[in-house]
Formats: structure tokens, C-alpha cells, sequence
């Protein structure tokens, strides 16, 4: 094997093999070759192709086996079928890397998806590792080391510069490369994974955090097909201060669908993938052309600005808008505004501090310059925004001279002096192709759209994410069982394990009723603390909640009973022994009726519990993205309105208390319209407790739920739950 | 006067004046002329400067008074002040249109305004119109004649065609025109309407409507300033079959609020807008580019497809999705998808079908045809597509042969037999200007990015509103006030008037307490229908609601108490006669604490009414559109988050039902999880009915509520209301 390393072998080859490579010039396969001579690849290329002694001019070899030098990296473009049998031959060749475009394995379904782990399986054996299949290949812009058939290289020059692109989509790879190469950005690599069956879009952003010529990292996702290993290389990419964009499918229901079953992934959820790309400080752009637009932002002042995502909530982003054209302005302000974002005015001392460079400014939202300003004027107020205080951002919108006179139209905003602390970002009202290249070649920001325009600013400043929680794992109760589901008590018992407050209960053995009842009733007349025989009755005491008094509700204790409500099994507003002596034959019945093989593992009986508001606490495991948590507004309105905040679990408290903050019917507990304010504080301590469910050693747990968990003034309440096991 | 139409004079002048040209090629003023012999106007025109003879090599005027023949139109480009005293030598020069490009009116503040008016007032006198003033002008690109500094005209040639526009940022017309013509879009008309002191954006487009060269009318809107006459002559578009497309600012608080200070406008809604634009058929884009891009959709297949809204809301609109970048595709199925559109996989019968041709479809939402048809069998499933019955539009997604080989990606889009019915819309993935100008000038509908292509497509199918409904006038209630506040039980009476169900309620009078609880211990005694006594204590009886009964609500009535509730001038849960003594002592003193000055005419005493939900209903003039009518959803959580539907009143059943359909709270009483269901037909009725406060005769309503309108499940009852007087 050559002494490359796995990074330089994928993304710097010294030298490659084209196994397929075509004579015929209108063929894919043929393009390779014609690529990297036009672009001036100085290593070796080795065609490939048994049929014939010379390609394109050029001298080709029958086999890998005949290669007169090692090669570091093999380019595949042969059917399916002859890619596994070729595999020996490419380590025998030297390739730690092959890149595998054939088709026809896991995006073909079951038998494809066992051919390519066959594949990979036999590459690993030989210690190769395998980019694709189903891959349109990958290029090094400064290299010219192009091993794609994408045609997007067919190009008369690349264009190197400091993006790099991973691609789940082939096809995108190139129309994003062609729009990006027409507005001047120019890239280091780009790379398509393909089918991911052996390296992922995560291995690749890790190398690409060690390459130099990369400054900016972007992604088209569809789906994750290794979370894992991406937030390691995304906390690696943070680290290094290297910004990364993501422009993922799926933000719409049938959008999420379709990235499935178009990649074949596991079926997963958009907003776990949202949850896990913020965490990992991700900016998710919502445009298409955003992914590359946003970059000179996100190079030249880092990702978010710097800004966390408590400063993001608490005060929007104030960008001041300077303009030759109002309505051009107001077309990215309204958008703006739509994103959370201020235009603010500016403040009398600045408009006095103006006055004196000739500048007559107007306390409003928009500066309008038409015709008042010179190109020097202009500049001067320009450089005196990117100093101010009040603003976080620049906007500056261009008029009609950004497209008849361009030189004269950009020269302020190229010559302005930058401060390195404050954003400055252009839009052009007209149709402007020099203007926006003159700016982009001087590194500024700038838009085609002013919906485009609005979508980066509010990214960049929307702040940044956290990985989840480190906490210590919690052992798994011993008294629980390991598998399938919990019953309500066992899951109310784990929940207050964690720290979660539940509803004080007692489980009631129907088989001897009258001696339960009994010592019930015994309690209830002396209502003060826990009683002794609570430990008795219930092996895990509910460690919050009023003391058990009337009105009581009562439930079937069933682990085989997941719609309480529809099989008559639940009663509440008992206020009586008698009451809750009638209501346990009758619920006990209907059980029989509804469900008879359900098995019966007692009467759990709780006080009605008083709230301002109820909430949901959920957990899953996502099949993506991994453990996750979530608040939601609870009650059956919130069915009719998403409400609701998702992070990966575990969360601390602070984390917590921004999930508060984002469900929208936590208003109602702080301080909306003078109503009682709720225990915020011990709400944020439940769901951080709640989500050391991720913690959790002896065990797996796959799904979680309290639903009702009741926020009260004094504390919160967890009154019903599930938890399914692994 | 010339013999010449205000819509010719306006649109088509035959002569035209230019007042204030310059001869210095670098200045505005001097742009008209070059203009108009650039672009081959063949008309008559004449300079007029006061200071020179020659102009461009053309011969100037000293003034108009000194023309050789009567001109149709004069545009004016000399200092605002200037503009009054040249009127009266426009209108013996035989003006009938004065386009003034002058500024230093409306736009600068009180003193402009009324310079402002005298302008206008001027000019009707003397029997002229005016666009503007602060109009960057008008022109015709069929005749050439271009009124207008606008530097997007410096283009070599102009490009008629078939959109016209119309705008209210000068600047913003000139963006546009440059956007569009860089896209192949050819105009008719654009026309910037200023400050639209006389000659509104509604009279530009009624003229439009009779104008033969323009096929679909464009928007760009900041406000309305003149509705009624903009709504009459949308309907008229709306007969003659000519789309209206509008892209209006004020989509976010801060986008509304800036076009209201920017234009000097009256406050508006964007909402009330929206409702008004729906009402009369515009297709209101949120993407500045879609605004021309929509328009081959609108000009070939008739605005919003033919669809009436209530097909819209039923049943989404099915796109038939082809593509070779399955990427590409999917970015646009995931914005439709966020826009309620879905992409429709093919039947089994289709696919059968397509075999014949070779190709394999599969049943997914995206039909991939990557690598694997010809352009012929492209062709072949495109006609086949366009002629089922299975989905309603057909959308092409093209990758990178768009960029490389534009007439072979285009050829079979413009080859296929197209059919009226069916829109077909192009997204291409890749840069590739060539293959837009080749479907634009084939008439086909393609987009640069995927989030306008969703834009314009859900636009497009979202369905036509509906004008206000025709309802006969209704007298003002002759016991009724005709100004100021009305006080509760007014309103009540009011409501029921219209035919709304009001809560049965009894007056008392505090000076006679004792006389009239016994009068209402009597009734309570014997709840049966209603006595005879109601008429004497309540003017305008009850026409629904349960009899009277405990538990009783008891309030305050006084039209001087707004918030009741903060006045303690509310009591609940009244259960006896000594409760309700002691609740009006109480609330009499509350009212004479919290408010002393308020006049106090009764006790007014309600059941406690039972509800399903509650809802809001509010009636509003709205500054800019006039009577609108809101259902939204009631109680304080719904003030978290915005659960409306808003349209011009009156409003007829059938409306109202799409009203409650569009308000999410309403699924509760609609089937929701089985829950049982309101009277979703009385509610239409209550709505329909209350919107007739439109159409009262005899008093005019500001703003009217029912807060809350409860729903049960037979019937609705507004239980507590206000009515605000002009």
C-alpha cells in the first residue's frame, strides 16, 4: 500500500487509476481523463481498459495489475457487477482509496444493499477504503485531480478557491458547483458520497477540517447515515473555527419522505436532524443558493458571528440598511422581519455625527440615499456603520448603478475600511452579474434575492447550538425490568429515579382490595407526610405532589394497556371510598371486556393534581440521530399547532430553559398578560433530569413520554408516562 | 384638448412633451429623449428648455406654449416648485396626462402634501390628469414612447412582449425590468405611479385591462391608496380573463410598518391587503423574481388554473414530478410541500403505459428518469403526463444538460404537444441561462431557483377569492345611538338584529334593584320560554341561548367601561339571589373606585353558557380596504399564536364556511379525534349574518367584537360584544 495518507489518498491523490475509462470522447467514462488533462493535473493517470492499448491519445493499461507505479487512489466506472472482483487488484495496486461510480447496489433495494455489503466487507478485508458506490466521484479544484464524470467540470477553467462541497446528491454537487462558478466563488473539493457504504459524509468534513485550502465546508444532505462520526468531525470543524453550511431535504413532511426512500435511509425525522446540526453549529440554510451565498459571511466573520444562541434569543440580530433604492431595501427588511430580525434606525448622535460628512439622515429604519450621497459620503457612512455600537450587521442595498456603472457602484463598499467584528453583507436590486462578481472577488457578502439575502443573515445570526450533555451515567433501577414495556408505576418510579417529580400514587393489589382500601383510608384521614406503609405498597415513593386526599383518580395498572381512556380503564374525580370502591369493579370489567388478555397488575391510585398549564416530555431514540428530547405543549389544542422544542438528550438546565423559552404556550407561565408565573426553574430541572434517560446504563430506553407533566406555581408534576424498552 | 383617450394619452401617446430636458448626455433629464430615439419612437416629440434652442442635436422649445401641433402627454423634470405654474400651458398645449417626475410633495411631509393637493386641484380644473409627482415615469415598449429616467431603459434594445407592470417604487420598476429582460420577459407597459396624487395604481390597470399588447398585469405594491377603484378594475381583469400578479411588501410586521412610513400612506394591514388582493383574483407572490417568472403559467393557462378556492382547500394540487436530477427535484417537492402541494406518484395503469414506451417508472412522488430515456420517450411521457387526469400540473426538473447541451435538455419541453389545461413548470437545476431564454421564448414557465418554482406553483393553484358578497342594506336599529360606544346590552341587540344568536340576558336597574330582582326570581321560578316581561326590561330580546337559570353571570353596563373584567365589573358562578345582591353591591363599588366618571346603566344578568369552544368574531373598517371580517380563535391561549381567517365583509354562508374551515381551533368541533361536533352551519350563518354590519344603513361601525362567540353543538351564542360608532 503507499505510504499516503487516507486524507491525501481521497482528496490530494499523487497519482490515479481510471478503471472504465472510454476512447469514445461523448462518453461519461471517457470524462476523467479529459478533465484532469484540461485542467493540468500534474500526477500520474492510469486508463484503464482491456479493449484497447491507447485512449485519448494516451497510453492505457489492461489492468490494474499492470500499472508500472503504485497508485493512491482508483476511480471505478465499470458495470456493478465487475467492481467486487476488482477490489484485490486495487490494493495489490497500492489504492487506499477507491471511488466507486457504478451503480446498481443499496439505492436498488434489499438484494443491491447485500451486494455492497459484500463489497465493502471484501474491501475492509483488503484494507481499502470505498467512496460510493453510486458516487459521480470527487475533484481536487486545485489540483485538478477530477476522478467525476460530473459534468460540471467540462468548464474551460476551474475556479480553485476556499469551499468545499460533500454532496449526498451527485446531480446537485454539479448544478450547485455551476452556479457557484458563475457568481466567481471558487471551491477546493468538492465530493460526492454516494451510496456512503463504507465512508461518510462525517470522514469526509474531518478531512476537509485538515486541509488548508478549505476554509468553508458545505453540505447538501438528504438524510445521516452516520451521526456519530459527523459530530465528531463537526466539533472538530468548531474547534478549528472552520464554519460549516448545510442545506438539507426534508423540511417539509413530504420532503422528509422522499429524502428516505430516495436514499434508502432508515425512516427519521427532520426536526432530530435540525436538532443535531444546530447542536453541532451547523447554519442550515432554508435556499438552495444560500449554501454557497452565506459563505463570505461565514469565512470572513465566523460562523454565527460569534454570537451564542442566548444572546440569538433574547435580542434579535439589528441590521442598519443603507440604500439607493427603498423599495430594493424594503424587500429584504419585510423578509427580515419574517426571520426575527430588526432593521434599526439610526440613533439622533449618529445622525448628528453624519450631518457633519454632508449626510442628511432620517431617524427611520431605511437610510435612503437616493441621490443624496457621493461615492466618498457613502463610504464615510459606511465605515462609521461597521464602528457603531447599535447595529450587529450592515446591509447595504444597491440600486441601478449595480448594474450600468458597477465599478462606481461597488467602489464604496470594496474600499470601505472592514472592521473584522461586523458583518457587512449586499444585495443588488437589478440584474447585476459584474456587480456581483467584482464583490464577491473582494470577498463581500452578497445576494442575488432578497429572500436569499434575508435567509443568510438570519442563520448566520441565529447562534449556535450545543452538543449534548455530558453527564455521568445513571444505573439502571434494579427493581425494573430490562425489556419491553414499563408499567405506569415502574414508569413513574424511573422517572423520579432521574429526578423527575411524579404524582404521589398508590397501587391498590386487587386481590386483596378490602386490607389496600383499609390502609388507604388511613392515610387519607391523617393527610400530613408520607406515610410509612408507602414503601410498603409502592417500591419507588414519588419523591413531590400533594399528599393523597380526595378527589383521588384511579387506573389500571397495565404495561399491556397503552390506551387507558379508550378501554374504561381510568377514573377520575373519586371523592369517596365507596365511589372508588364502584369505580375499581367497573373498571376492572371493562378491562375484561376490552382487552381480556391483559394483565392486571393492580389499581394505581393518585390525587387530582392542580396546574397552570400542561405540558409534554418526550424522549426517542432517533434512528438518526440518536437520543432526543422533547417539550411540547400538551392538551388536544396543541394537536391542531406544532409547539414544540427538540434537542439531542441529555440537555443541563441551561439547555432546558431555552427549550422552555421556545414552546410558545410556556407564555402563558411567564408572565404573559399578568397570569400566575409557573416554577420555570423546576421545570427546567425535570427535563434535564428527564433527558438523562440517554444516560442510562443496564438498559436501552427507545421512547419515553410523561404526558400530562403539569407546571404548577410551586414545582411541576409528572402525572401519567410510558417508557419502552429496547 | 386632444382628441386622444386618458388611456392612449396615458399608454400610447402619439406626441409628447419633455419639460425641463437637458442637453448634458450624463444627466436624468437628458435620458428621455436618448430613449425614445434609441428605441425608435415615432411620434412627435418636443424638448422643452427655456435656455437652449438645440437639445441632442434636436430642436428645443422655449416653452410649451410655443409647440407647433398639441401634444398627448408631458412629462415634467424641473424643480418641484416649478410644476404648478406649468399646468395651465399643459393643458393648452392639449395635454390630457402630466406625468410629473418632479419631487418635493406627499413624499416630504405635511407642507408637501398640501403643496400636493393644490397641485391636483390645479390640475382638475384644467382638465388634466397627473401621475406622480416623484414618478420615475412610464413607457410603452411596443411604440417606444418612454416617459421615463429610469437608467434600466439604457438597454441597446428593448424587448416588447406581453407583461405590464405597475409600480409604487420607482426604483424597484427599473430592478425589475432589468431582471426580466436578462430572462427573455418582454413587456408591454411599466408604469410608476409616484405618489399617486391623481392617477392610482387601480386606473393604470383598468386602462391596462382594455390595452390589447397587455396579457398578464404585474404589481409591485407598498399600499393601497385608492381601493375601490383598484378593486373595480381588477374585476373587470378578472372578466376579461387577464391574470393579476402582485408582489406586495409587508408580509412581516416590520416589512408593513416600513411601507406605511416609506409612502406616507394611511396604517394599514397587510392581512386586511391580503384579503382584499385574494378577494378580487390577484395571485399574490412572495418572491420578488416570481413576480415575472409566474407570469407564461398565468398568461397560458388563466390565473390560479381555473381553480376556485374551495377546490384549493379540499384537495391540494397533485404535481406529476420528471426529472434527471432526483436532487434537484426533490428541492422543489420539499417547497411544495411546505406550500400543501403534493407531488403524486403514478399509477399502476400509468406505469403499465409508459412500459410500452421502454421506459420503468416506479410508484414514487419523483419520476427519475436519470441515464435512462431518450429524448423521445421524454417527449412521450411528458404528452402522456400532460394528458391524464391524475395530477393537475406537470413539473420538469432538468440537471446538468441544461447547462451543457441546451437544445437538447429543452427540446423535448418545447416539442411536446401541450394542451390548455394541463400547466406544465420547468425548474433548472444547474446555471443555465441559455436553456431559460429557450423556454421563455417557447412560452414554457421555468425558474432559476426551488423555492420560486414552489412559490409560483402554489400561488398558482391556491384558488380565486371571492369579491365581497351583494347583501341588501340593513336599517340602523331606530333605538339604537348613531355614534360613539355602544354599550353591551346595545350590542347584544345590535347582533341579534343581524341575526345573531345573542346570550338571553335582563337588565336591572340599580335604582330600582329590589323591583326588578324580584321580577327575575319570578322568571327563574318558571324557566320556561321567554316571558313576557323581557321585552319590557330588554329592548331587543334574545333570540337563542338557554333560558334564564343558575349559575348567573352578572356584569356592569356601561359603554364607558371597556375592560370590564379589570374594572371588577364581572361576576361568575352567581348561584342564588343573595349572591347576585352581593355581587352588583360589590362591582358598584368596584365601578366607583376604578372608574367614577363612568355612566352605569344597569346590571346586565346572563346564564353561564356551555360551549364546545370559543371563538372571536370582529368586524373592522380597515383604513386601506374598507369592512373586513375576522373569525379567530378564542380564549388567551390562542393569543400565542396567530389562528385566523380575515375577508372583506360581507361576507355570504358559503364564505364563512371556508372562514371556519381556514381557522385551525374550529377542527376541535370538526370531527377532530372523534370529539363531538359544533354547528359548524350556525356558525356560518352567525358569521355571515354579523359581517352585514357592512351594510347597515343609517350609522357607519368602526370596529364591532363578539368575544367570546361560543360554539355548541346546537348552535352558537355570542355571549359578551362591542360596538364602536364612527
Amino acid at each position: 500500500m503507499s505510504e499516503t495518507s487516507f486524507a491525501d489518498a481521497l482528496l490530494a491523490p499523487r497519482s490515479v487509476a481510471l478503471v472504465g475509462a472510454s476512447g469514445d470522447v461523448r462518453k461519461n467514462t471517457a470524462r476523467p481523463l479529459r478533465f484532469m488533462r484540461k485542467h493540468g493535473y500534474t500526477g500520474a493517470i492510469y486508463p484503464i481498459n482491456a479493449a484497447r492499448a491507447e485512449i485519448l491519445g494516451e497510453r492505457a493499461y489492461p489492468s490494474l495489475n499492470d500499472l508500472p507505479a503504485p497508485v493512491d487512489h482508483v476511480f471505478v466506472m465499470i458495470p456493478g457487477e465487475g467492481v467486487d472482483p476488482l477490489l484485490e487488484s486495487c490494493a495489490q495496486a497500492g489504492a487506499r482509496v477507491v471511488t466507486v461510480y457504478s451503480d446498481g447496489f443499496g439505492e436498488t433495494g434489499a438484494a443491491g444493499m447485500a451486494r455492497q455489503e459484500a463489497l465493502v466487507a471484501r474491501a475492509r478485508g483488503l484494507g481499502l477504503r470505498l467512496l460510493g458506490p453510486n458516487s459521480i466521484g470527487l475533484a481536487n479544484l486545485h489540483s485538478g485531480a477530477i476522478l467525476s464524470v460530473n459534468a460540471a467540470f467540462e468548464t474551460e477553467s476551474l475556479l480553485p478557491g476556499s469551499l468545499s462541497m460533500v454532496s449526498q446528491s451527485g446531480s446537485m454537487m454539479g448544478s450547485l458547483l455551476s452556479r457557484a462558478a458563475a457568481r466567481g466563488f471558487g471551491f477546493a473539493k468538492s465530493v460526492s458520497v454516494g451510496n456512503e457504504s463504507d465512508v461518510t459524509v462525517g470522514e469526509v468534513v474531518d478531512a476537509l477540517v485538515d486541509d488548508p485550502h478549505s476554509k468553508v465546508i458545505l453540505l447538501f444532505l438528504e438524510t445521516l447515515r452516520d451521526a456519530p462520526t459527523l459530530a465528531r468531525a463537526l466539533e472538530r470543524a468548531r474547534a478549528a473555527g472552520k464554519p460549516v453550511v448545510a442545506y438539507k431535504l426534508g423540511r417539509s413532511e413530504q420532503g422528509d419522505a422522499l429524502a428516505q426512500s430516495h436514499t434508502g435511509a432508515l425512516a427519521g425525522n427532520d426536526a432530530a436532524v435540525d436538532a443535531f446540526l444546530r447542536a453541532h453549529g451547523v447554519m442550515r440554510v432554508r435556499q438552495l443558493e444560500t449554501l454557497f451565498e452565506i459563505a463570505p459571511l461565514a469565512e470572513r466573520y465566523g460562523a454565527h458571528g460569534g454570537r451564542p444562541e442566548a444572546a440569538a434569543a433574547d435580542a434579535p440580530a439589528r441590521v442598519a440598511v443603507i440604500t439607493t433604492t427603498g423599495g430594493g431595501a424594503a424587500s429584504v427588511v419585510d423578509n427580515l422581519g419574517l426571520h426575527g430580525m430588526v432593521a434599526v434606525p439610526p440613533p439622533p448622535a449618529f445622525i448628528a455625527e453624519m450631518a457633519g460628512l454632508g449626510l442628511k439622515l432620517r431617524e427611520t429604519p431605511i437610510m435612503d440615499l437616493t441621490l443624496a450621497a457621493t461615492s466618498v459620503q457613502y463610504k464615510g457612512l459606511l465605515e462609521a456603520l461597521l464602528r457603531t455600537e447599535w447595529c450587529d450587521a450592515v446591509l447595504s442595498v444597491v440600486g441601478s448603478s449595480a448594474q450600468f456603472h458597477p465599478d462606481l457602484a461597488v467602489k464604496p463598499l470594496l474600499e470601505a475600511d472592514k472592521p473584522a467584528n461586523k458583518p457587512l453583507a449586499v444585495f443588488l436590486a437589478p440584474e447585476a452579474p459584474e456587480s456581483l462578481s467584482l464583490l464577491r472577488a473582494g470577498g463581500i457578502a452578497a445576494f442575488r434575492t432578497p429572500e436569499a439575502c434575508a435567509d443568510a443573515l438570519s442563520v448566520f445570526f441565529q447562534g449556535t447550538g450545543r452538543p449534548p450533555a455530558e453527564v455521568p451515567p445513571v444505573a439502571w433501577p434494579a427493581a425494573l425490568p430490562r425489556h419491553g414495556m414499563l408499567n405506569e408505576r415502574e414508569a413513574a418510579g424511573l422517572f423520579a429515579e432521574l429526578g423527575v417529580p411524579a404524582a404521589r400514587r398508590r397501587l391498590l393489589d386487587p386481590s386483596r382490595l378490602e386490607q389496600d382500601l383499609a390502609r388507604l383510608e388511613q392515610d387519607l384521614a391523617q393527610p400530613a407526610a408520607a406515610s410509612a406503609s408507602d414503601a410498603a405498597v409502592d417500591a419507588v415513593p414519588a419523591r413531590s405532589g400533594p399528599s393523597l386526599s380526595y378527589p383521588l383518580v384511579a387506573k389500571v395498572c397495565s404495561r399491556d394497556l397503552a390506551h387507558k381512556t379508550d378501554a374504561g380503564a381510568v377514573r377520575i374525580g373519586i371523592k369517596s371510598l365507596s365511589e372508588l370502591r364502584e369505580a375499581i369493579s367497573a373498571m376492572l370489567d371493562n378491562v375484561k371486556r376490552h382487552a381480556p388478555a391483559a394483565r392486571i397488575e393492580g389499581i394505581l391510585v393518585q390525587p387530582m393534581e392542580d396546574r397552570l398549564i400542561e405540558l409534554i416530555l418526550g424522549y426517542r431514540r432517533d434512528p438518526l440521530v440518536g437520543p432526543t428530547v422533547l417539550l411540547g405543549a400538551g392538551g388536544i389544542t396543541a394537536e391542531l399547532t406544532p409547539d414544540y422544542a427538540l434537542r439531542l438528550a441529555p440537555v443541563d438546565e441551561d439547555e432546558a430553559m431555552r427549550m422552555i423559552e421556545a414552546v410558545r404556550q410556556t407564555r402563558l407561565v411567564r408572565g404573559f398578560r399578568g397570569l400566575p408565573r409557573g416554577d420555570c426553574a423546576a421545570l427546567a430541572r425535570a427535563i434535564a433530569a428527564f433527558s438523562r434517560l440517554a444516560a442510562l446504563d443496564g438498559a436501552v430506553v427507545e421512547e419515553a413520554e410523561i404526558n400530562p407533566l403539569f407546571v404548577r406555581a410551586d414545582g411541576v408534576v409528572a402525572v401519567d408516562g410510558l417508557v419502552r424498552l429496547a
